[in-house]
């Protein structure tokens, strides 16, 4: 039984008679492949991305596992189409926190048509894909069971200016119920899913490391998807977090070049990451101290 | 007595009744400053750079030394004007090679006005701006004290590619006497200058670690410069070779935002000299090899 996959934040959504994507019941995602340049590309790099032995397997591990092509019955009801099949990497997350992160301070590329080089470059000049290197493209921070997910629009996503990305990355790690208002988040998960041996900020790190080196593919308008499930982090469950990257419609050869755009970008947004643990460990410490101040109050009668 | 730079290889020179740079005998070097906002934005940085205790004293030596302002005789002969005082780079080089390598896949930055973006952004995309994430903005050569410098034409400068600039970047560190010409570099200079402790490619490295960290200052339109002089390298001398960075009419703030446009373009320039490095030094492995099998066939009377 195919369905609307639930944890979808950016991206055309399958709803409505529109063309969108699908998943089952077994941990697959069925993307749609467009009739343009975009579903050749895409398939293209999966196919070439599949094969390739210069790949480290752990940098394999960030992109979602491909198992080729289907034909399905697309979900506008234009008939059967040729759709990617993918892991569905939201399916062993019971309510993933999911961030899309669009990197790159530009999303457009020389080899591109000038029409989609101009809608492009009017669309990053708007966000923050100019001035931060990257821009948020759709989330869900899972609040609680009463509340569920907040799930800001679309068009509240794409207004994001540099505060709202560094409030929206603390809240994404926070706790307090109130995470869609404006009460400042408690970033009590910062430590464990950005920080830690396993966390978000070391997975970035990872990539970066791989993509000061590989000069086999540049990702334009490609994403860094990050997702932790808050309840199985609670309960000290194992993987913490996940970096996958996604949407390779716009790859293209890197021809002996690094891909300084991504890199740029990657490095921004680890940047913002680091802050966000930084002031926190910070302000642990300073809550530390606080106690310790209490505690010594409380011994010695009131008197230091 | 003032003169015009003899090594200056990009930007406005001082002849022909034009505005430009003049140098004088003891190492200084008097960069008019313009009327614009670039004038002014020239000086608030160096005055802002020179006193900003969060600069440490490594990175401040990749920085000309700023001697304040002086009114001086303007080289259009439009009268008495205010020049930016500065360290004459190539003042302690008796025959520099350099290098003026304009950082970034973007030479604009968002708060600047649509005509300059258009501008910038028709320039960076006719160059190797936006492919590499840098262009070299202008270069000599020194080949021997009987032809002296390679030294391109402007016009030849901005039409390089990115084949163009990796030949140019093996020219740079080659001895080989026709260097204008399209014989194939040797290289044999590229272990010292580019590689070694104190080489372009660990100066470089150095300047990442700070830009990816830093978020002080956005440096638009901004060059690395790299100088070295053959026959100091060819007797030993130290400094070996310098990364210099120059020309800071368009930096802006960070606002808490790394240069993810610097940090990208120079981690794309570090890769070209990196592989430049491991190519030559896989082709020194190989001669060794050569020899090794000439000695061995010799002294096996020509039987293995």
């Amino acid at each position: 039984m195919l369905k609307v996959p639930e944890h979808q934040v950016a991206g055309h959504r399958a709803i409505n008679g529109n063309l969108g994507p699908v998943i089952d019941n077994s941990g697959r995602f069925y993307k749609p492949l467009l009739d343009d340049e975009r579903g050749s590309t895409e398939l293209a790099f999966y196919k070439s991305f599949c094969s390739d032995t210069r790949v480290p397997d752990h940098i394999r591990r960030f992109f979602p596992v491909f198992y080729g092509t289907q034909d399905l019955e697309a979900s506008d009801g234009s008939g059967f189409r040729s759709h990617l099949v993918l892991q569905d990497l939201a399916s062993n997350h019971r309510n993933p926190s999911i961030m899309d992160v669009k990197i790159g301070s530009r999303t457009w590329y020389p080899e591109a048509s000038e029409d989609y080089i101009q809608k492009c470059l009017e669309k990053d000049r708007k966000t923050t894909t100019v001035s931060l290197g990257f821009r948020i493209s759709g989330l869900q921070i899972y609040e609680s069971k009463e509340s569920g997910f907040w799930k800001p629009e679309k068009k509240q996503v794409q207004s994001f200016t540099a505060d709202n990305v560094r409030l929206v990355l603390r809240k994404f790690v926070s706790s307090n119920s109130s995470i869609g208002s404006n009460e400042n988040p408690d970033c009590s998960l910062a430590s464990i899913v950005y920080g830690g041996s396993a966390g978000i900020l070391e997975q970035l790190l990872e990539l970066k490391a791989w993509f000061e080196d590989q000069t086999i593919y540049h990702f334009h308008s490609c994403s860094v998807l990050i997702l932790f499930d808050k309840e199985s982090v609670l309960k000290g469950r194992t993987p913490v977090a996940e970096v996958k990257l996604i949407d390779f419609a716009h790859v293209v050869e890197g021809r002996d070049v690094i891909d300084h755009n991504f890199l740029g970008g990657l490095c921004s947004l680890i940047k913002f990451v680091s802050e966000i643990l930084s002031i926190s460990k910070e302000s642990s410490i300073k809550a530390c101290f606080t106690e310790l101040e209490k505690k010594c109050y409380c011994t010695n009668n009131g008197n230091y």
